[in-house]
């Protein structure tokens, strides 16, 4: 919190990457590596979605925390015996402790987990998910996607950075605000940029280029949220993305998507917010609302040409082991 | 609250009633009493409309009490020195204090106050709308209404029974339940009940017969707060009402009718809700939204044929000291 009522996003996390080159002591190698997530967390939710499109399942596992947690974080209490099943933990918070056993900073998704060793090896999420599109190359799937192309990665780069801040991260500004100034100032700046970005999409299917890339998985990640959380919960409410018809359109496009739409768990994500920010939703009450059904309803978004995998191919479904229950 | 966490109104009132007969002790008389409201209420909404479609404004003057108010409930803080410029008090417990000294129950508007006495004569806010109707009739304005008309009274009292129970209370007891169970019983009863209402006004332009009723008053006040408080802060979030098309066009259609729309203020109304509600919103924060504009869009109800004030004419605009500053 700012002196003025600001939520600010703590943003130091372990910095270290595991690369191709393993300069930084973790290099890329099937089967190493955990990738820990929350349905419920837009920022787990890039990772769970870039290694979907990338076809990474079989190399890099993924353990899933359940939506709701404690002051002491993530925990997997949807696995059998409320242990992950890989790294036999109860909490997320063991594998940070195991790395740095004063670790100081929050226990978040998603993180990189070194199996052998039980550690927390980053939880750095803009850095990760481009690390699985330049990284883990070797491993991508036959017709996987270039999400972060090198031709394009200075306007992606551009376009994520005013995402984030006026998007990403302003949703929780307004909910997060300690005071009504910090709570208007994020609310304009979120609607404002939410304008920008219909202006944009208008007349082009997806944010940059004519091909998804690492700049709709950042965008989507905040819209699919926007009517289940962050309308009412954090007072987004100057229309609903059903409202907006140029992002309920794209959203709607992206959740058609193979690898979009088949990450997102309503009830998780509302569970989650509802009932962890007591400061927000004192009673943990959990609104039944809202209607979900239009979320599969024809977007007409393919009248603007693109081609959402580029030359490449969209993936297969989930592995079972992963696949979210049906939308209500 | 009962045990299973439902939230349940006290609708004891003070009972008395003010009649042409004035069987009570309270007879009908110009500018004998003041009409005690607060704009943001919806109980005290219906009284206020009521009063502007009969035109009893020269002969039963209003007091606006403020939007926030702390446990010793309403006052004047609107007024300058924060007193009624009538009844010279500052909150309106004194008026019911005077009334009875012990009195045990709720400090509500709407409120009949004795202006002689400063004697509260009655809150009851169901037969206070009724008797403005049909006791007041000596004083109604050249082509008021007949807003309870003795042949539709049974139909009248049977919607307003529903709309009562599973619309306008029902709204309250989402947001206040105390428990998962009766908040999803209540939002359950709720959006039935707007279906139901959806298919009633499909095809006919008002609840009951072909003019606007009290039927009509008492679900439009509901309605009209039910994006600004009711969706987000009560939970009350299947869909907005502007997501509702029926129900929608139907409110507006109102709005657009003298009488109703001039007696809507948003700001008073989120105010009111997001600040006294600690419980339900601890931070206090009120929400810049919902947008507000399309409340003057065409709703294209006329085309249902109907009369909105039978063979009666609209009223004329506000007295200037009881106007609402325009729409944002």
């Amino acid at each position: 919190m700012s002196d003025k009522g600001e939520y600010q996003r703590d943003l130091n996390y372990l910095p270290d990457r595991i690369t191709a080159d393993g300069r930084d002591g973790w290099p890329v190698e099937p089967g190493r590596y955990r990738l820990i997530v929350a349905r419920a967390c837009p920022w787990a939710n890039r990772a769970v979605i870039v290694r979907r499109l990338l076809g990474l399942e079989p190399v890099l596992s993924m353990g899933i925390a359940g939506p709701v947690h404690d002051e002491r974080s993530w925990s997997f209490d949807l696995d059998e015996g409320g242990r992950d099943p890989v790294l036999g933990i109860e909490r997320l918070q063991e594998a940070f402790f195991k790395r740095d056993p004063e670790y100081p900073r929050g226990i978040t998704v998603p993180a990189f987990v070194d199996v052998p060793s039980g550690k927390v090896v980053t939880n750095d999420f803009a850095q990760m998910t481009l690390d699985m599109s330049t990284e883990w190359t070797a491993y991508h799937r036959d017709g996987a996607p270039e999400l972060y192309p090198e031709k394009l990665r200075d306007e992606i780069d551009d376009v994520a950075e005013k995402v984030f801040t006026d998007v990403n991260n302003a949703v929780y500004q307004c909910g997060f605000a300690r005071s009504q100034e910090a709570y208007e100032h994020a609310y304009r700046k979120l609607f404002a940029r939410l304008d920008w970005l219909s202006e944009r999409l208008a007349n082009q299917r997806y944010l940059v280029g004519d091909t998804i890339t690492e700049a709709d998985v950042r965008l989507f990640t905040t819209l699919v949220r926007f009517d289940a959380v962050y309308h009412g919960h954090f007072k987004c409410n100057r229309q609903k993305l059903t409202e907006l018809p140029v992002l309920w359109a794209y959203t709607r496009d992206l959740f058609q998507t193979p690898g979009f739409g088949d990450t997102i768990d309503f009830p998780q994500i509302k569970e989650h917010y509802y009932v962890v920010h007591k400061n927000v939703n004192p009673t943990g009450i959990v609104p039944l609302g809202p209607d979900v059904s239009g979320w599969l309803t024809p977007h007409d978004r393919e009248q603007l040409g693109g081609r959402p995998f580029g030359d490449g191919t969209p993936p297969g479904p989930p592995p079972a082991a992963e696949r979210v229950p049906a939308l209500a």
